[in-house]
C-alpha cells in the first residue's frame, strides 16, 4: 500500500526555511503573502500488512524529529 | 487564505533522500518498505484575493523546479 506522511513544524518553532521562501517572493514582487512555513512529505510503498504502529513507529523514530515537528499518516490506497 | 503547495520528484528522476531514507529504515529493522520518495510541502496564508495564477507564477518562479519537480496546489481554506 501507499502511505504519505506528512512531517511538519511544530506551531511556534522558527522556521528559517520558510522565512527566506517569503523573503524571495516578496523579492520576486509577489504581494499578499503574510506567512510560510515549509513542511516535507515521505510518500512509502510498503507491504500491505504494515501495521498503524509500525508506520508510528518509523515516524518517531527517524522520519520526523519529535522535539519540533508533528507528523501524519495518510493512506494513499489499500490493496487489501 | 491557506494554501498549501504540494511539490514532489518527477517519476523517474533520481531521488537519493528518499533512497538514504529507505535505508536507514532497513537499518532499523523496518521491513517491508519497498520505495521511498520525498517531497515537500509549503503553507503559505496570503491574501484572500491572490488569484491562482499568482499562485501558479510563485511555484513555477520559486517554489518548485520545473524541471524534474511537479507540484499541486491545494486551498485550505478560503474567508471569501
Amino acid at each position: 500500500m501507499k502511505v504519505r506522511i506528512h512531517v511538519s513544524l511544530k506551531p511556534g518553532v522558527l522556521d528559517p526555511q520558510g522565512r527566506a521562501v517569503h523573503h524571495a517572493l516578496e523579492g520576486l514582487g509577489f504581494e499578499g503573502v503574510e506567512d510560510v512555513r515549509i513542511g516535507r512529505t515521505v510518500d512509502m510503498k510498503v507491504a500491505d500488512d504494515t501495521t498503524d504502529a509500525a508506520l508510528d513507529d518509523m515516524c518517531q523514530k527517524l522520519l520526523a524529529n519529535m522535539v519540533i515537528e508533528n507528523y501524519r499518516i495518510e493512506k494513499l490506497e489499500n490493496a487489501a
